[in-house]
């Protein structure tokens, strides 16, 4: 089992699809492009005052987080992500 | 449905108009320019002392913020962005 | 309307006279010269420990602010500017 | 009247004599040299915790100042400077 | 025996294998890759408000870590890792 | 008189002995070298929750500081230097 | 006497040796190598909410510590560091 520490969770990132079904490219936008994943472990959450806040997300939560947050790992035979709660951007349901 | 965490806004940006009517262009400004948009939805609030406090923006609200803020995310075919309610200037009423 | 969020305030800056009468140039100055404008809207405050602190300054007040300080903002045909109240210098009176 | 925002204040800067009287220049200090003015106005003080700590200086005193700090005012045909209380190293009494 | 200050931890780094079972070279990813370690030596803990916050890992944790966390010591003929709890990703177990 | 606001220290810094008696240069230490002083000013302190928390050094005492440290001020042609308290290394008694 | 003020520590550093027995040099590692020392005097505490909280290392404690740390003070003929207690890493007992 991994445990990520603090406010860090573990994420399955879902194969991004980098090219869209038309194949048309909108150019030129600063803005980075966010990635969808499933998150399989979090931390037990931000200690603060002496107790641990949980996290807003759970175990099985899809969410979007930007393109490059966080650590890959390899555990198990699977790629993992591990990043922390604020480098969520949303929650899809 | 897209939930955002935090103290983040989902954004749907109203299209933005570049060139003005009679195509005058003011020389060299070196400010940024606002763009517009509808909040579609809204976090739960910053934790703050084991408490979340509200958003001051709400769902519905005409909100100006600047261009470069937030990250686009695309989701069910519609073109979205995320931001910190910090990156929102000013609603429109 | 247009309501600024937070410690944010909107002003309509007056026009700056950028050559003096004499048309007489001081060399060399490092430091940056303010502008004067009038607030035209005044945000909520900032939140504090879950209140609202109100600003010092309050619509109608005339401020010098620092010349780069601000979002340009076009709003009802009108030239607007967006700003923290901390970028703001002086109220004139 | 002119009035200083928060922790600010407003100095009428004394004329600096940057030649000495003999003109002799001591080589590459890397120091910079601080300049003295006179308070004129000072801010209401810092907002803490809902109250406003007043300034440890006031109207009337000589001080020296880092010649960079600041921004440069011209009010009512006056040269004056508008900086933060904590850019002020000195009272001279 | 080697005692850490703080919130440090002393780790025993797993040697890492850099190259995968079939030689595949996954090209240009900028993700950072994570080692594996055994924890040998906890800190008392971070100080806060007068008391001593106990680490979340413990002696004989088996934990991720950036690759370029921590300062590398040799102590007792062992080649070890002295970092900060806050640089561990996760825990495995 | 000259009084230093906050926690800044006026200092009459001790004339620096930069060759050694024989004359050795040690080589390439990038580590800069400390330069002493004494104490001729010290501010109120440090404003804390309202309360003026007194220095840790008082006038008269000979101290350690960083060579880079505090800026020069000539004063009643005295050449002093005004810096803050945490910018002192040691005290020497 | 030479005393450190608040948290910081005067360490007497141990002659370090860059060369092993073997002669042989791990090549490129990016992390830096610590140093070894003992301390010979400690300052009064970090002062937290009007009180000084007493160090965690004491007089006569050899440590390890970052080679680029502290500053370097000759003090009676004895070259000594002067370094913040939070650039420790480690004690050795």
């Amino acid at each position: 089992m991994i445990k990520p520490l603090g406010d860090r969770v573990v994420i399955e990132a879902v194969a991004k699809e980098e090219t869209t079904a038309s194949g048309i490219v909108l150019p030129d936008s600063a803005k980075e492009k966010p990635q969808e994943g499933k998150i399989v472990a979090v931390g037990s959450g931000t200690l603060k005052d002496g107790e641990r806040i949980p996290l807003e997300v759970k175990t099985g939560d899809t969410v979007l987080f930007s393109k490059y947050a966080g650590t890959e790992v390899k555990y198990d035979g699977q790629e993992l992500l591990i990043m922390r709660e604020s480098d969520i951007l949303a929650v899809l349901a």
